[in-house]
């Protein structure tokens, strides 16, 4: 089904036959043209996609317009919506950055890299672990397939050089290596001012290229902007191979900085400022695809990495009918707006509230570039192509909510059960529910209505869930604790 | 601007034209057709514009997919916000039927007609009262401009004869007279069986055509149907007059109810399949207008009574992101989905957080059907004409959140101000605040953040429109108050 080649001989026949039209003979040429397109859509099953990684930061679950939010303004990730899919029920790997990452890269729930763990709850600048070279991440999946691949944006992953993204499969990284918030300098002022009104020279966070460090403190007054660049230049030079694109915005993380453009642009403040000024790079994207005629041959996905840092007040989003945020199993904590694109392939205007995560793009990407489903052994991943490209069901049929490295909630089919809980940021112990807490998530999103009592047979069937998952992933040592 | 015809004579001569076209002739006629299309553009801004306006019954904030929620499909009401404008800061009347449905009739708060109590919150089967002859109905502003006028729907404003739909300016009258939910039987059960598996036996309920009672009790499970007929049935019928149609739909409040069509439809569970049933129902409204070529001139405009009503577990809807329910003065009570169209004259696509209300529909109905601004004496109102049109600003400077006869909130640009505070329904005391909770609404409308202590000119602002409203505002003697 997928050819090994890195060229696609349809594409660079279409491309080029458009270059030599000429006025004295344009009946003739379109009759050749018309082969050359003839041929071109033949082969296009054949050839293999462009994938577009699109992932923001800290974005809550009511934060764009087409998911609810009153006052900021996203029309180009609602236009995304409008002719692609949107998903109701996909969920990030976990509620906080590192392990969420983690889960996005390797396909495999955090605890099987030990990139989580239940004293850091994310690595920090004087950690010295990182992503360890043994994981297969989905970037080194498609670079095997021929594809050019960079990373543009948050790592987070590691930020000694063996960690970096070009040492898991990325063929350059333009980006900071960390959250926006580490390398806080002494003598910053705290409070509302850090969160409403930051400046730029309180954090010492690096920017880097590659291995090296290129400007410090990074100046993420412009960052979405240089982003966003990278990644228009990234993909008008591939027009002639297959890539893969990864585009991490740092922000909208705490703290908040845009450029000038976007400064008291929305109704909503600076939080509002800040994920305008996101949309609008997404809208670059998928200009620049359609305007290299592109759109047609690459796949865009869009999410964020764990849900709104509520703790932060104003300066943080919203999860809008969910209960609580980041840093909470929750479904405010890692429910998250997530949005494919690809036209003529994904069906323009629809919604499923099919249960998915970030852990089912590493299969679907590596379907995508041309790896054969028997050679993908990630085993926490289910390849999403039958619901983005058929409207039809997932294949996931459960879901683990891990905070730290224990299971807190478990998801399968419309319902979840809650055997840990906890605020996300509070100083509150854990709570142990000898009787889980049951919700029916279709029909009660926010969590209100615990059906436990009512069903015994889930109670049980979440039981055997649990050991399956007990049993089944194992927990490794974690790398959060390796520092200084 | 305004023709005093009732004929529209553009209509007319179009329509007749489609009939006698014949083939051997075509070119000619289509001369002619040419010349009659341009006579019927022309006309149009002298002709007087049908309006359509659909009130629901207790859906929340977050209950339609363009607002956002997850697992209810509303194809329709999102479709309509895609080809007109979508309102964020849309705030009815008041928190529960009767005063909310007072403010939308006269264009004035409920204060001001007795149609608000402090012991009763609505009116009950047992009530004497219900809305003054005195009272300046929109129905009988926009009857008096040779409109064809119709109700359909739930009325709640007086069940005696002297109060009903057609004591107060409609030609007819087809619905219930109050909430679906009243004249329950006795024996009938409780509990969870009457929220999610309603009978419509336990209610007795009269349907009603004009004065007379036709059906009792009223079949619910079809009734969102019957509404839609009867709707759809007025519109076809009155091609030939301008006509002012309020489908009021019963539902979505409990008892719920939906046809076997949309048994089990929705993912969201029984309220789902109700709200999904309205959806419908719109979508029947607007593709008649389409058919019958009414749409480019014809105002629909869509809105709800009062939020969710949140005690009832999973058979209430959900506000999202904003705080409470029905009855109560938080955001979550008042600030609803409100959605116009009009295709040629609203523009496509927008989205407004305007400051707009219920009370400003009879300013702009009666401005639209032909009353000079200097006879419109409703003084709560402000014509949303150019909101609506030309994506301007609203011309409503406040607003106030009255429950039963006192003022609880203010809204002042993007402030609120709460006074008094009380949970929506529970048996809690209201709390007076001596210094108010003020929000920054389109920074924080979840109203978390409190900022009256950095802000006293705004606590001072508030402190001089409350006295503005106290003095200006008579409170009438209570209809609700009138009983057996």
């Amino acid at each position: 089904m997928f050819s090994p080649l890195n060229m696609n001989p349809a594409r660079v026949s279409r491309y080029s036959a458009k270059r030599h039209v000429h006025m004295s003979i344009r009946i003739f040429l379109a009759v050749i043209a018309s082969i050359f397109v003839g041929s071109a859509i033949q082969m296009k099953g054949a050839s293999k996609p462009n994938i577009v990684m699109i992932f923001v930061d800290d974005l809550g679950y009511g934060d764009l317009g087409v998911y609810g939010n009153p006052t900021i303004r996203t029309p180009h990730l609602d236009r995304m919506a409008q002719e692609g899919m949107r998903f109701t029920d996909f969920y990030s790997a976990a509620s906080v950055c590192t392990p969420s990452r983690a889960g996005l890269m390797t396909g495999r729930y955090p605890v099987r890299s030990g990139m989580c763990s239940d004293r850091r709850r994310v690595l920090f600048p004087n950690s010295k672990g990182g992503l360890p070279a043994s994981e297969w991440t989905m970037a080194e999946a498609i670079k095997g397939q021929g594809y050019a691949t960079a990373a543009v944006g948050k790592w987070h992953l590691g930020h000694l050089p063996q960690f970096l993204p070009t040492s898991h499969g990325f063929d350059s990284y333009f980006g900071i290596p960390y959250s926006n918030d580490m390398d806080l300098l002494p003598g910053s002022p705290g409070g509302a001012a850090r969160s409403l009104e930051p400046e730029v020279e309180w954090w010492n966070v690096p920017l880097m290229r590659d291995e090296k460090v290129v400007e410090r403190p990074a100046d993420q007054t412009t960052i979405t902007r240089r982003y966003t660049q990278e990644a228009v230049t990234f993909i008008k030079s591939n027009q002639e191979k297959p890539f893969f694109l990864y585009l991490a915005h740092s922000l909208p993380h705490v703290p908040l900085f845009r450029s000038p453009q976007f400064e008291n642009k929305s109704l909503r403040g600076l939080f509002g400022d800040v994920v305008e000024e996101v949309d609008w790079s997404v809208g670059q994207v998928l200009n620049t695809l359609r305007e290299t005629g592109l759109d047609q041959h690459t796949l865009v996905f869009f999410t964020s990495d764990n849900g709104p840092w509520l703790t932060q007040g104003p300066a943080g989003g919203t999860a809008g009918l969910l209960h609580e945020g980041k840093g909470s199993t929750w479904e405010g904590g890692m429910r998250e707006p997530a949005i494919a694109w690809w036209p003529g392939k994904i069906k323009a205007g629809g919604i499923t509230s099919e249960l998915a995560s970030t852990l089912d793009l590493f299969p679907t990407f590596a379907r995508l570039s041309g790896i054969p489903e028997s050679e993908i052994t990630q085993k926490d991943g289910y390849d999403l192509a039958s619901v983005l490209f058929e409207n039809g069901r997932s294949a996931r049929p459960h879901f683990a909510f891990y905070r730290g490295t224990r299971i807190f909630a478990l998801r399968m089919g419309a319902y979840k059960a809650h055997y840990l809980t906890k605020s996300a940021y509070g100083g509150d112990p854990v709570v142990e529910h000898e009787n889980p807490l049951i919700f029916n998530l279709l029909h009660d999103p926010s969590e209100r209505f615990d059906i436990a009592g009512q069903r015994p047979e889930l109670v049980k069937a979440f039981e055997n869930l649990r050991t399956h998952y007990l049993n089944e992933a194992e927990v490794v040592p974690s790398q959060l604790e390796i520092v200084d």
